[in-house]
């Protein structure tokens, strides 16, 4: 496996923050380096000391990286790839922290040399809040981390890969870029799109009204538009599969609702309790959940 | 306004049990008194001491109360208000705690002496626990309280439970049963089936991999399935207008990603993102949220 000596973060946002935050605290000897396009940010990115470093510029950056994390949004990764690709050193591992897969993959296949090992890492962790001023050093416990491989993917640098974020307190999963986007379609970007379009058809006067239970179900609608559109649109096929499927479960309660089938509509409500039940209990005894 | 001697409350399970409790803690001077069909639910609640007195029977339960809140599920009330339409005292208050108001308000119509007083209350508080071993007497602290009216009910009665609600903390709004049904088919019983469907459509090896935001977005699905059908069917109407709503806005959303439009699904994403945080900007505002 890999020694990792430095670790480059592209991008200084609430996860690229968080990440130098925990290398630097699970990895006490690597050095961290961060680079984010706005000056401002980097200015307060060294305020912080969120890296041991910041740099002016990306050359910088990744030029004696062991590994490089992007952790901008999703569209700007090519570009980002063309930037690195010349300086990028032989061996070095590049990954980043997107919520979809496959085009990264593809991405890095066109762009990076055949001396640099690409593999996707997906932490699923985050929040509604965004920026470099809520990095915490803590956000990738036991959170879970999809590493994604292809064919082409070298494996040790996908074991070196496992052993960083399993270090940061991950629980990791291997599989490929197809897998990872039609499952994070499901969980993630399915359950977003729909908050967002309960809050929409609700007026301000009913939002006033709203109970914690509506609180809960829509608060990752709070999140970044940009960020989100980016999500959705690099991963529109499957999220637009996604939508069809909740057409048609809600058309199925529906129907029971019309007929006024109790015992289905009960049977429905209580297959969703049982499952989510299980779900949390699974949660709690990989201590995800406490 | 009406003096409130005794509070009689039929059905004992978080949200029955926490009305006795709150009462007590607000109106140290008023009997509590507490029925519930089951013999084993009442043994508990005597146990845990969630009202002054918990009787055997529901005429002697509500003999001599100057309110009686019926904290059942909704589809028992008719059947409660023929039970105890004979031995009601003049004057008397009925309530109801129940998440749909159309239907108890004809049912009272019909079934209870013109000598009491329905007024329905909906006080928007409880979780995804259940049973009288939940009971706290700060569960309407800060929440929301409609009252339900018609051109039919006695105002003074309306005065009274606005007092009586405000004074266990709640912030009541008065509105007809045909607005409160509207109105909570979309902030609640249309957000439950959401919730539940998301979890339906999700397979186990999928919920494994779930981040906190798909925790939240589903945890109203982990609601009492038998309590949640119950509403939704004496709801039906409205709940399946919602169903169509939120499935409008759904293919709007799956539009612009089939078609790429970046542009048109951060607007749709921004939408939500400041109705939400108007709402919850609202909400602290009114010390409901902190």
């Amino acid at each position: 496996m890999k020694e990792l000596r430095q670790i480059s973060v592209i991008g200084l946002g609430l996860l690229g923050g968080s990440l130098t935050r925990a290398v630097s605290r699970s990895f006490p000897r690597v050095k961290t380096v961060g680079f984010t396009h706005r000056p401002a940010t980097r200015e307060k990115a060294r305020l912080l000391a969120v890296a041991d470093k910041v740099v002016d510029d990306i050359s910088q950056a990744v030029s004696n990286a062991d590994l490089v994390v992007l952790a901008t949004p999703i569209h700007v990764f090519e570009k980002i790839f063309i930037e690195i690709a010349d300086v990028l050193p032989a061996g070095c591992i590049v990954t980043d922290v997107g919520s979809t897969k496959t085009l990264p993959h593809r991405w890095a296949k066109k762009n990076l040399p055949k001396t640099v090992h690409y593999v996707g890492s997906h932490p699923i962790a985050g929040s509604e809040q965004r920026g470099v001023e809520f990095a915490r050093d803590d956000l990738f416990y036991q959170a879970n981390c999809i590493l994604t491989k292809t064919q082409d993917t070298n494996t040790s640098a996908v074991n070196t890969l496992k052993d960083f974020w399993s270090k940061l307190g991950c629980l990791v999963t291997v599989m490929t870029p197809l897998q990872h986007d039609e499952i994070l379609a499901n969980i993630s970007h399915l359950p977003h799109v729909m908050a967002a379009a309960l809050i929409n058809i609700t007026r301000p006067e009913q939002l006033r009204l709203a109970g914690k239970g509506f609180i809960d179900a829509s608060r990752i609608a709070s999140g970044p538009a940009n960020i989100w559109a980016d999500i959705f649109l690099t991963n529109a096929d499957n999220t637009s599969k996604g939508i069809d499927k909740i057409i048609a479960e809600l058309r199925k309660i529906q129907k029971a609702l019309k007929a006024g089938d109790q015992k289905q509509v009960e049977k429905l409500l209580e297959t969703a309790r049982n499952k989510r039940d299980t779900m949390i209990k699974y949660k709690m005894s990989k201590r995800e959940l406490t």
